[in-house]
């Protein structure tokens, strides 16, 4: 199978979860008197909304720059690929816990925080493998990739995972710091330049 | 007509219709306190999630397959590509109705459940019509599908069918048994490694 | 500009507006009791839902049929195209009002029924003037058709834009009959065999 | 990197984006009675509806000229191209404000009003971004663009810009007023033809 209708149902999915993280803020401001305050105290909405679509975001390129390695699409890499876009599908709901709690009682935004984490841990083990499927199965996909590729690219996967874990340890702590490392994250990943196919780099987990 | 622009808009509407998915997930946790427990009791909307995130999933892999077979379509064929269409696009209905009553009086799970299947009964339906029109149309539609690949096919589509039916039944005494039902056929769905088209057994009734 | 990217928006809003439709059938049964009473109540709802979904899937393909016509879009097409759109979105609307006050007093019923068909002509009104551009400039767009093509679809017009009419001053006095008049509208254009391109029926306004 | 899939996914985002506008008008009419009076009433979701859908669809117009230039894109063109798409994507939110306060004390509809200007001025500002970046990228990406083009396009960058900054302060005196002028100034873009990839002034911030 081509890859064509792999990505075009993957972009219309990332497209539409990236979009609904707009519901979060549909609700702001829907009573009665509406100034700078009542916009302003949303703030926790904003940064969420901010973070998770740059996140959505670079997750997309990083998914694009995988299967532009490969020339065709077996029957476990769409399952592979199901099961990464079932947590980035997911995305907007610990958003919505963040951007609800984030100024809560302690436990509470730390609750929301981690479950924030945990979710992107969840999908950074989904890129884990489906790069690790397509290095090992390079031949048989019509990849050009050399079997280093994966080894060299470890190294980005185990930053890329123990960043997110440690963010949601932070989160432990403070809410809003280990969402601004979420969001350091994913403005970390968008800035840096990553190789064009048939370099090692690119699988880094979202 | 051409298949690439009934294949765009059914990839958009699968797409759409899979991400709907994540606004049954949206509302957990809304209330002011927030902790592991919280989110723990929601499990049934989890649940659901995941049972229909892979039902639609796999469903997406057969309609491409089914339609990967063909080189061009009719207006027959975009007819009965969209009453399946309307049945996947409500699956997101009796996810709703399971995932608030699955942990309901006997009676309301039943009730749900029974209804999640009859809609998985009425698209099994829906892509065996599919699947009967391009075989036994083969030749019009630019398809090389001997006519034997009709009579092969009919175990795939009675057993599917069946599955369903009897998961439905089986909702009448466990709403749960049958959830964990509906959630392996996907699973095994999508482990089964399909034919590439030109085969006999890709349009099993998702 | 070529048709490529014209019609991938389209079928993205297509795609999209025919699955908002399901969000009408999500409040269905979120009480506490949930039997099949409960379920069959919402009657009104499913049919608004079939409706509506048959209508946005019919004008789809009169959609592609009118576009697969040319070769290019230029400016004034795209922005016809766009208020076209503009009524295919709001169709959402109507369906929801037509759900929830198809068994209200009759005054309230009509009302939402009217809409309906208020909608409706104004969407024909739509494909009449994207259909009347196309024919008028069909070699600045690279279509082969000639100009008998707009006098010969013209009777299509009246007819089609005159059921909607028809169904409208029915609502006035059944909301029943008229949504069964619409769904039928949809449901005779959607067994119609219309001719491929270069043809002249095509373009019966939705 | 082709432009093949930043499109198809930018366009996935736009399509999501318009649609997700219906949801401001899924609420009128929910109450028990329904007539004219109610639905006239509601007249500033119809009028946000308009003109947030003929903004959004200028937009996509413009963008999709602006990548018709090139015929690759690099890392930094999808980072400027992610940040115009998150503010794209939040215009829903301040279509809800304004339609829902429009017709509010003095203070409460210019504060939502003002809120929309100043979304549109930064949007504009992430099409400068975007536009410049190609044309001082040219050559890299693929493109015919002369040095000039940029110098060329700045009265249209001023204009568009201004005329947004304009808005936004008449939203100071008058919210109706503000709100005509973004309405006139998508229907002037709308009609405006714009030269064809090659020119100068297709960038014109939407």
């Amino acid at each position: 199978m081509s890859t064509g209708r792999a990505e075009a149902f993957s972009d219309g999915v990332f497209a539409v979860a990236i979009t609904v993280l707009v519901f979060g803020l549909l609700p702001i401001g829907t009573g009665r008197n509406l100034d700078a305050r009542v916009l302003l105290h949303a703030w926790p909405q904003y940064f969420a909304y901010v973070v998770s679509f740059l996140t959505i975001g670079i997750m997309w390129m990083n998914h694009h720059t995988i299967l532009a390695h490969v020339a065709r699409v077996d029957r476990p890499l769409l399952v592979l690929n199901l099961l990464l876009l079932l947590g980035i599908v997911a995305i907007p709901f610990p958003t919505a816990l963040v951007a609800e709690h984030l100024r809560g009682a302690g436990g509470t935004a730390a609750t929301a925080t981690v479950t924030y984490g945990l979710v992107m841990i969840v999908i950074s083990a989904g890129f884990a493998g489906l790069w690790v499927y397509v290095v090992s199965h390079a031949p048989a996909l019509g990849a050009a990739l050399p079997p280093e590729a994966l080894r060299s690219s470890i190294p980005g996967f185990t930053l890329g995972g123990a960043a997110y874990v440690a963010g949601t340890l932070v989160a432990l702590v403070s809410a809003v710091a280990a969402m601004v490392i979420f969001g350091a994250l994913a403005v970390y990943y968008l800035f840096e330049h990553l190789p064009s196919p048939g370099g090692d780099a690119e699988a880094d987990p979202g």
